[in-house]
């Protein structure tokens, strides 16, 4: 073992990984499916290893972050016993349940990781990884980890990290989308979307302050409409969906949003907040 | 003329408008439908007016924030004739238009006002409040209009405050949305919304990131998948809706999101970016 770490995977983000690493001192192994990659790296510092069996024998910790699931079981070695694996491989929490519990019984001490930055974000503290899994292995491996992003543990649960990556992707892209159809008005009436857009994003301040507050409405399953009632939310929705109707934008998010307000405004829940839709997307179809 | 302002309409967002334009040193006339709620406003140092009338004869500038542009126009009284009226009464920026052409002619000085707080962000400098309308007007209002939060103004077009209103509120709907769906798959697996939502509310911040950098593309109509490409997307939403439908929780919002992806990927365009989907919103159905 003469490396600190070993990474399996070399594309943008298996890259951006082995190179924060190097960049915080630590020795590095790296392999990847086409040789080809593992030469910048080299010239960084690291060893390139011939083969993925000889990487997951050269370092305590060994970094996966391949395409998907079938791609990393394909490469996985009995010399991993012993050995930590942190998966920073995209995939479902049954996917990292699943391939936990297979690799506890060969005596791998599992960790599961979701990279909530893009490959530049990588080295940079303000980015998070979410990892869950074995913490003993995470505790070994945090000070090492901690060259890749702020580590963010999630406790034993190995799905969890996961989940919440998923979680939080799915924030991602309804802002995004909510942005880009906000654009899409915006810019129908002459507008650019560089002069709507900074209010967009100091916007997103004050809607970071409403999600604070009502996160403990969810919690406590109780949804006072103290700042704004389910009624004005509807009453005002109209005006969205009229303002891309008439604009030929395409009014399925808008819609879908007003459906959630007027399904619990009907249910008798006009005086709660916004937070009482949370029940309406628990609700089996 | 002994007031600076006259306030119509004491709503809970009325007499936060009056209350903060006292706080500030201004003389402030109000009036309200039912005259029940001028007491406190009074008790702060406000003169109540009699009828709408009078309260529109007593100071240059004309705040109106009422139910909606119907209870508008039933009270706007002739002596608005010469006079500014600010309206922040909610409404799509079609009425907007319509009421401040009908006003001009009335030599009525109109500027239409989004206002983008809830009533205890008013008097926060933090807060933003939308302009638009009679550019002269705004101008000589603008002192006062900074008692109630940062005045924004949005040029001469009396359409475009209400417009960027109903736009900006459409983030917070799908931001708002896709939080709780994340929230509603950590909570099936046992998590908290207090556990998840302070990583969900720091990962705001990259997200308004990717909104700043993705404005450029929207302008140029050039969609650069450099971070993270359509395909992955693709791919990694599959995950959502899948985590959704198997935690029962509703897949709608993932499913309208993998939905567009889909499309831009069978029209081509798996290697751009994710603001490409702007050009599926502008799409005629």
């Amino acid at each position: 073992m003469h490396s600190d770490v070993a990474v399996l995977g070399l594309g943008q983000m298996g890259s951006a990984l082995a190179s924060a690493f190097l960049r915080a001192g630590h020795r590095v192994t790296v392999w990847n499916r086409s040789a080809a990659k593992t030469a910048p790296l080299v010239a960084q510092g690291a060893v390139a290893a011939a083969s993925a069996a000889e990487a997951q024998r050269s370092a305590p910790v060994v970094a996966a972050c391949v395409l998907d699931y079938p791609a990393l079981t394909g490469i996985l070695d009995p010399a991993l016993s012993s050995r930590t694996l942190v998966n920073l491989t995209s995939g479902s929490p049954e996917q990292a349940r699943s391939l936990a519990t297979q690799l506890a019984s060969e005596g791998v001490r599992y960790v599961d990781g979701g990279i909530m930055t893009t490959p530049p974000g990588i080295g940079d503290p303000r980015s998070m990884i979410l990892y869950s899994g074995d913490q003993d292995a995470f505790a070994a491996a945090s000070d090492l980890l901690s060259a890749l992003a702020e580590p963010i543990n999630l406790g034993a649960e190995p799905g969890r990290a996961a989940l919440y990556d998923t979680a939080l992707l799915g924030i991602m892209w309804a802002t995004l989308t909510g942005w880009l159809h906000a654009t899409a008005l915006v810019t129908a009436d002459g507008s650019t979307a560089a002069h709507f857009t900074p209010l967009a994003t100091r916007w997103l301040g004050p809607v970071a302050g409403f999600v604070a507050g009502y996160a403990t409405q969810v919690d406590a399953g109780s949804y006072p409409g103290s700042d704004a009632t389910l009624d004005v939310h509807l009453a005002t929705l109209e005006h969205l969906v009229h303002a891309s109707e008439v604009r030929e934008v395409d009014p399925a998010l808008p819609r879908l949003l007003h459906d959630y307000a007027r399904r619990a405004v009907e249910a008798g829940h006009g005086a709660d907040g916004w937070a009482r839709i949370v029940e309406l997307l628990r609700a089996k179809a």
